[in-house]
């Protein structure tokens, strides 16, 4: 596994002029993933849980229901980086088709990359989501952030990382992933709860450290997720996107005020 | 041009319970760009100043050096929403090539889409920022943000976008561009700039809302920008790129306080 941080001599000033003085740095590097040997995607990402990232993202883009779609992950030994992961899908699993309208493409701020018109931009979800009976009380809701940044260790170094963190709705922490790339962190959970076994994410709140775009909602959508909460703002499409769902969209999550998007009949005491 | 924000109507939740109250959200809806009526990219944006953004995209995948390479843009007339632009390039610009190894894809936070192969990320810039005269005084500087900030309407409304401002060497705001996507509002800055015979950017400084990516620190150089500033963190791999051209590059700039990451020879008082 690459380096999450590096240590770089940079001058700070301030009003008492300017001084060198060593910095901490997030880390971001390309992750070219190949399918049999054959580029599919690059994306702009910090180092770490390389596996879940690729899974993550294969999910997202349909290509894998479960992890057991995935026969084989491995660093490319023909480059000297840790920047290549070939993949190689279980038999029977249908490599995605790769074309100029529908290429797999990401960097470290996109979520639905690889699109070249409007109509692949929107997929349809094998889970439907409005179903799931899971209710979130507000206190647990308010903790969520708190929980999610005691977490965030490398953040605390740089304060360069978006991230996101899988809860269960009483509110425990089952995952917390970090990344230049906030689709990036999302794939990273994704990708665990895959390895899980825990896809469709029924009774589970995904939390985001930054704003809710469509990109992320729809990710947390492909995987199941009924409650998608953000600590800032959503996005227009990311409100119609849920509303359209039936999933829970809470924004600006910050301690015991939240605005909710869509889907507020899931948030109560349950009594 | 459509809306920038919506107002939607929310659930409220606060200490003092529920209640239902309109809030206002930015805008996002994809903007598929195409060339000569073949589809070359979507983008996930915050519709306003299109033209612009898809020249400083055109700009940034280097197919077009200047205004004049391209002869006409239109909203297509087929589809019912203004999502959708058509571009004709001038006589004897060429098209990009589009193939599944070098597609030109781009969504609401990314900034280096539509590679899918490592080796087609970085880009060459045509401008050697490294010799751009222009410096830098820390006081100038140190005004930017709150410029950039005040300049802001539509954050203050929604808290969901990003923001890129341009600035001559005395810190004068010369123009400013919010999106939801980072990369947007760089390249409808720069979009802005090629429309105004401004391009290569010398003595220019581009400051951002958030952090410093690579790709934001590539589409600046690029542009020719010989000084990079962002409120937030930078990543490693920007911190690297910004140093090998040349450039200066500045984070966490916060009133007089400020890291310099690359380029801190440009910064001082010029005497």
């Amino acid at each position: 596994m690459g380096r999450v941080t590096v240590r770089r001599r940079i001058a700070h000033i301030d009003e008492r002029g300017a001084r060198g003085r060593p910095d901490t740095l997030v880390v971001e590097e390309p992750l070219e993933i190949r399918l049999a040997g054959r580029p599919l995607s690059v994306t702009m990402r910090t180092p770490g849980d390389d596996f879940d990232l690729v899974a993550g993202f294969l999910h997202g883009e349909g290509v894998v229901r479960s992890a057991d779609d995935i026969r084989a992950m491995r660093y490319c030994a023909d480059t000297d980086t840790m920047n290549v992961i070939d993949v190689t899908l279980a038999e029977g699993v249908e490599p995605p088709e790769v074309s100029v309208d529908r290429s797999f493409l990401m960097t470290s701020a996109c979520g639905v990359c690889g699109k070249t018109s409007i109509d692949s931009i929107r997929q349809r979800s094998r889970y439907d989501v409005s179903a799931d009976p899971a209710r979130l009380a507000p206190e647990t809701l308010a903790r969520l952030p708190e929980t999610l940044r005691d977490a965030q260790r490398v953040f605390d170094r740089t304060g360069g990382l978006h991230a996101a963190g899988l809860f269960d709705a009483e509110g425990t922490l089952l995952a917390m992933r970090e990344d230049v790339g906030r689709h990036n962190a999302v794939d990273k959970v994704v990708g665990w709860a895959l390895k899980d076994k825990r896809v469709p994410l029924t009774g589970h709140v995904l939390l985001v450290s930054g704003r809710a775009s469509f990109e992320l909602t729809q990710k947390a959508l492909l995987a199941g997720v009924p409650a998608l909460a953000a600590v800032s703002a959503p996005s227009s499409l990311a409100a119609d996107l849920a509303e359209e769902a039936g999933m829970t969209l809470v924004g600006f999550l910050r301690g015991a005020s939240m605005n909710v998007y869509a889907g507020a009949d899931r948030i109560g005491s349950g009594a």
